[in-house]
């Protein structure tokens, strides 16, 4: 049984009960809003993993890293490098997105190493398989598309992401519409061009059934992605995108319905102003299912910088009600990223979920702020270093730079306004 | 006269004739909104720079950035490149906080290279010359006050900080209603030792008069600070901050009567769900006065990424109408800024204040996302990278990471996106 079907018969599995006691959340609570379909767990029956993790409703906000090869930089073990320093850096999921060498080992290899879990975009293979047999990556059948999610299932994926919501309507709207970019979804611009060569319909939409029953029997989750999601904000919350969303709410309704657990990928570049509406609309629409956000950015300039761009928008989302963060990397829009963006995108994402968490009043995120504000105000500089979110590079940056008196930091040296309030106040 | 003075006899000077050139909007409207202190123009009359800038309703989103030495590190050299690097990386203003070595030499060169406005916290100097004079930081009265505050503003000096709401009735306040961090503002925290050792009021408050007739002759621009902003989220929107909000909106009331500019500082460590609340009450208690905000920081615990953590703090605060943003360096709590600290701070809060301008729909601001964006759809990666907010950074990115095919880049190869829905969409 899946976690949904287990919550729907009132039994508490051993891994909801963990999610609870990590999250400090009562067994009713977390049974009750996973037979909701307001939290997922995304755990594959066949994937062993040391640090689950629940999506959704009232827990701590999720950040996820992307890794994986591409087809100019396809060395496994730079990628196995970025799964280590991603997880270290504490990100609560990975998603391997290689399309570049041989995807199935990168793949097992990601699965074995993950102690978080380990989501993918099976289109790839998908794509990569038509191109390596029959050099035309679009030269695919509906029922290879299923051997994939069947195999990758049986691997041990533990969610999936998939474009169901690219159908020949949704891609006339889009059309009708004009953008300043069209679609900025690796996944969704190979399934649009496979419909436009084919005159098909998209086989995850078409064979959302038999798909449904694959992740049913392992129980992967279905991350229903955003195909039409929008590549700038000029293009925010468009026709289009709407009309995606509204498609993959009635997806979701059926996922539930057949005991698969569901959550929904956001946009993508949004404007500040039209992040909260874009959480609103996706819990309407989608039935309160966990919304997956990628990003979002709130600009398009700032190449170099999108770890930061996401960073604005995922604390917004987040406070908002948007339960998992993807990072973005400060390589977006320029190159694959190095292991130095997975790093610091894994930290700009951390800072953005804890920020909403605060915002949303979560004890445990507030407790941890106390806790380095105290350490503050004792200018206890171990604690300080201990607490802070990345305490190597807090480390780093303190020992770069020795102050004369050994209580305060070069900043404001004897001048420290907490040491002068101590003193004087 | 003042830029205040000329507004209100109705005559637009050839700097507010500039201002509103460049920011695209009617010389009626500048006019109006310097008259009604909703725009300041900080320039001090014995100033030349090449860029000057406006603050306040309707503007682009303005940045700052903090340079100057510490009693730890105290090489003018070092401070300069940080001038240099923080101008040529889009800073609108400068403020020299430098409180080691030789602090008159170190203005006069500022006040000298740098193009744009030039604040100071004149607290800093009184306090320096006392430890100096007399080996007593504390040891000033309020006569040296107002010298240095004078001397200051004859060297050019476009805006000072001054701290007039740390006040005995306010300080008062603070006490009674326990923090978790008391003051933590540099200027702040020497006012309150001062008073607390001599038993006497804040002569910035007691003398206010005087500093206004000073700041009118010079037109030096009041950047009324906020010595007792939280220092900790816990700590936001509380009694003693708002006590100091209505002393600074009483203080703005007596400078614009006596046509001086004047503008208010902000904090400081704010959840993101306070941020709006702390923008609409300033607007209120303030007369509409511009509001400069420190950051916001939205967490505690992101020492080493504190410009991160600003820019979102700062995005969010700028799309609800903050004027200005004080970057934030990811030195901040540890240490003393690098050269490097300072070129991602500047660029940091460019981002914030860029997504706010988009928030807010200033054409100008959404016109440089449609440019980025239609390079970004016909792959034009030299007009790509021009269009990055750091140009110098996406190019190196760019050129680190060589694709197969030239119109591509790295993440994606042949499956990016934009291509195949030129090909195949």
């Amino acid at each position: 049984m899946t976690q949904l079907e287990n919550a729907k018969n009132n039994i508490l599995t051993p891994i909801a009960k963990t999610i609870a006691r990590l999250e400090g959340i009562e067994h009713k609570l977390i049974l009750k809003r996973i037979k909701e379909g307001k939290i997922v767990i995304p755990l594959n029956k066949r994937h062993k993993i040391a640090k689950p993790c629940g999506i959704g409703l009232g827990l701590r906000t999720k950040v996820n890293a992307n890794i994986g090869t591409s087809t100019d930089k396809c060395q496994i073990k730079d990628e196995l490098r970025k799964l280590k320093i991603a997880i270290d850096y504490g990100t609560d999921a990975i998603m391997d997105l290689s399309i570049g060498g041989n995807l199935r080992e990168i793949r097992k290899k990601v699965l074995k190493y993950s102690t978080v879990p380990v989501g993918t975009v099976p289109i790839y293979e998908i794509a990569v398989n038509a191109q390596k047999k029959r050099q035309d990556f679009l030269k695919f059948t509906a029922s290879e598309v299923l051997d994939v999610l069947e195999s990758q299932a049986r691997e041990g994926v533990d969610f999936f992401t998939i474009h169901a919501g690219v159908t020949k309507k949704n891609l006339a709207i889009l059309k009708k519409h004009k953008r300043v970019l069209d679609i900025v979804s690796r996944g969704g611009a190979i399934l649009a061009s496979w419909m436009s060569c084919h005159k098909k319909e998209n086989p995850f939409y078409e064979y959302f059934d038999k798909i449904l029953d694959i992740a049913h029997r392992y129980d992967v989750t279905l991350s229903l992605g955003d195909g039409l999601r929008p590549g700038s904000v000029l293009d925010s919350t468009d026709e289009a995108q709407l009309a995606e969303l509204k498609t993959l709410g009635a997806l979701t309704m059926r996922a539930k319905r057949k005991n698969v657990q569901v959550m929904i990928e956001g946009p993508g570049h949004v404007p500040l102003n039209d992040i909260k509406k874009n959480i609103v609309l996706e819990k309407k629409i989608c039935y309160q299912a966990p919304f997956y956000v990628l990003g979002p950015l709130v600009t398009d300039v700032a190449a170099g910088y999108d770890h930061i761009n996401a960073s604005i928008g995922g604390a917004l989302a987040g406070s908002f009600g948007a339960d998992f963060l993807c990072y973005v990397t400060a390589s977006e829009h320029l190159r694959h990223p190095s292991v130095e963006d997975v790093r610091e995108g894994v930290i700009a994402a951390r800072i953005a979920a804890h920020a909403a968490d605060i915002a949303k009043g979560l004890p445990s995120a507030i407790r941890w702020d106390r806790e380095i504000s105290q350490a503050r105000k004792k200018r206890d500089w171990r604690k300080q270093i201990q607490l802070s979110i990345d305490p190597a590079k807090a480390k780093k940056y303190r020992v770069s730079s020795k102050p004369h008196l050994l209580d305060v930091c070069t900043m404001c040296g004897k001048y420290c306004s907490i040491k002068l309030m101590e003193e004087y106040g």
